[in-house]
């Protein structure tokens, strides 16, 4: 998992209770044109709110991220202690602070230990090696059972163009939880522009459709490097090697955003919510992500329950318009719902059967026009009221 | 717990798969002022439909409600269902058809055994007595663990009146949870308007602040019937009378509305939200309501974790205009939260002994402005998804 241009090291700084890896750095070997997307949440944390503006000029050549603190809500103490910490990677790779991102995920109100970052920051600097992008998927992790990595290479611009990325997030089950870490480097060479114009496309391929979206965690981060290290011309417009970059990025983002709803907390049933046949592409949107999102719907799945009705409930306060008489309901190839009714008991046993493959798409058709969309989600089990009621202690 | 005027009484017809109370039956002894709210779900359960369009005359006599069918999505077929039962009501009792009232609660999506449903109707007509309200109380409860009554009686109108409610619903942990169904009865004489208009405030005071809201099931509804019999003259218009009415109305609501969240399906700490100092009272409500509905924050209380950086995090993507660094947190009398910084773990401590009372009052100051609204609401817990996932079975 090796991208032409870039570094990586993880270690263990103690500042997880629990001990283990909980600090990393990824490198550059020069600065790179950068795009990010943030929170939208009011409240941000420390390092988002400096990553931000230093992004605004679209350069960087250094992530510094650690796990086991969010840095968030602690004030100008927890934005001095972003700065310092950034600090400490510049001096010590001879870079501009300033092309150093700093992001945090764990508990949040609780101040960084800067301490143990700065005593850490020089061993981590010391182990930068061109392989340990794996270990710093491991760094990242809080309530994730494991790491998230992506890669992939094509050819663009007449050379091999390698993507490569690492996700942290397992708190997926419901829009507000847990923060959502992605990190993407790619030796592709792009202008800031661009790489901004393909993140955002491939969000709406990725994690769009799984839980980020307007609701957010004080920390949601997804930082893009492209250091040019592949050789091919700077991508500067639309055209063929842009569209071909954006299909390799949204490639490994949904690769990425899959693993994340794969290991939401306490899942058991992985399922796809497809709504065809809506009146506007914005109910089609808004009906996939009411049905996802509702408990009800998801601890039947967790019950391997074909309770359809709550499909019904959950559509009939969407927001979608449609008539309930028309309605069309499939669990995979199993329908069970036609014309708003159920199929009965037959028609539920196969579709119980899909459930219990473990992952299915659940397809629903509105017939109340031509517009289609998704969104990814997991069942709502026991396991998952389990890690939140004692994640702090 | 008498109302002069109205007889009740409850049966087991075979609804319920488990056995057990499951129809029942309120008359009053002639027709009554009557005023309803339901569901705005789009999808309408066939007894919904029915009550509304005979609502529209503002009169009823008698209301007929199962549990454990919910005669949701089930077509033309259920609207026939539900008209049948409401005549077979209304030939027995000699009463017109149209001012008998249907309602029903449980599974969505099968056919309301109609054929138990009507061979029962003549045992309960003739077990109706005015005592019988708690029987129906019990009669209505699907995932509830116990029956929820209130009952007041109060100086109106130079004369005693009494106004008794009962309610049924417990999966309020999230406003699309479960069915709510509630039924309030009085002596009072008021115009069908009168009645209407005083429901709708009660409501904000009562139902609209733990559940109900835009957020609705299929087949919610609350109805209210007076039937004169307290011999006060006719409310018909503003006025003390129908101050006082109004303000007895709403007690019994609010009592009703508190012990549907304390039965909270697997609640073990009942909490309000109360926002303060919010920019619009519209803001208020969105805070109040964004805290109280977040899941981070209940499975939190669950676990007697004073995480109030998830209460950050929910009011920051609540939609409220806040300085994150104004805000102030209090968990009962015990401050947590000052300028948006935690005051430590000595404040915790005494912040989790507030939750550990299982009863209490969360307190946010905004300091936005000078609007407050609240929001009560319960802890999720791993037996709501024990109770949620084998609902069916």
């Amino acid at each position: 998992m090796i991208v032409p241009g870039f570094r990586f090291a993880a270690g263990a700084a103690g500042i997880k209770k629990a001990g283990g890896l909980d600090l990393a750095l990824m490198v550059a070997a020069a600065p790179c044109a950068a795009a990010g997307v943030f929170t939208r949440n009011r409240v941000k944390a420390a390092p988002v709110l400096l990553s931000r503006e230093r992004l605004r000029a679209g350069k960087a050549q250094a992530i510094l991220v650690n796990s086991g603190n969010a840095n968030a809500c602690t004030g100008p103490g927890g934005l001095a202690d972003a700065r310092e910490a950034s600090r400490g990677v510049a001096e010590l790779l001879q870079v501009p602070e300033r092309l150093v991102l700093p992001a945090s995920t764990g508990v949040i109100g609780q101040p960084l230990p800067l301490d143990r970052v700065l005593a850490a920051l020089p061993g981590l600097v010391s182990r930068l090696h061109p392989a340990g992008l794996p270990e710093v998927a491991q760094a990242i992790m809080t309530t994730d059972t494991r790491p998230k990595t992506a890669f992939l290479k094509e050819k663009i611009g007449g050379r091999e163009v390698t993507v490569a990325g690492m996700a942290k997030g397992a708190g997926m089950i419901h829009p507000d939880l847990a923060t959502l870490l992605v990190f993407i480097v790619s030796d592709a060479a792009a202008t800031p522009r661009v790489l901004k114009t393909l993140l955002r496309s491939a969000l709406t391929k990725s994690f769009h459709r799984i839980t980020v979206d307007g609701d957010t965690s004080t920390n949601d981060t997804i930082l893009l490097l492209a250091g040019g290290r592949a050789g091919i011309p700077t991508i500067k417009d639309e055209g063929r090697d842009m569209a071909a970059l954006g299909e390799t990025l949204t490639q490994v983002m949904a690769d990425l955003a899959g693993q994340v709803v794969a290991d939401g907390e306490g899942a058991r049933h992985i399922f796809r919510v497809e709504v065809a046949g809506a009146a506007t592409p914005g109910e089609a949107l808004k009906a996939a992500r009411t049905v996802a999102l509702s408990p009800l719907v998801k601890t039947a799945m967790a019950g391997q329950d074909v309770n359809w009705g709550r499909i019904m409930a959950a559509l009939g306060r969407s927001g979608a318009r449609f008539d309930p008489e028309r309605v069309e309901i499939a669990y995979g190839d199993a329908p069970v719902v036609v014309k708003g009714q159920g199929l009965g008991l037959k028609a539920e046993a196969a579709a119980q059967k899909v459930i219990q493959a473990g992952s299915f798409t659940l397809t629903i058709h509105l017939h109340a026009g031509e517009a289609a969309d998704y969104y990814d989600t997991c069942d709502l089990t026991e396991d998952y009221i389990r890690i939140n009621a004692s994640y702090r202690s």
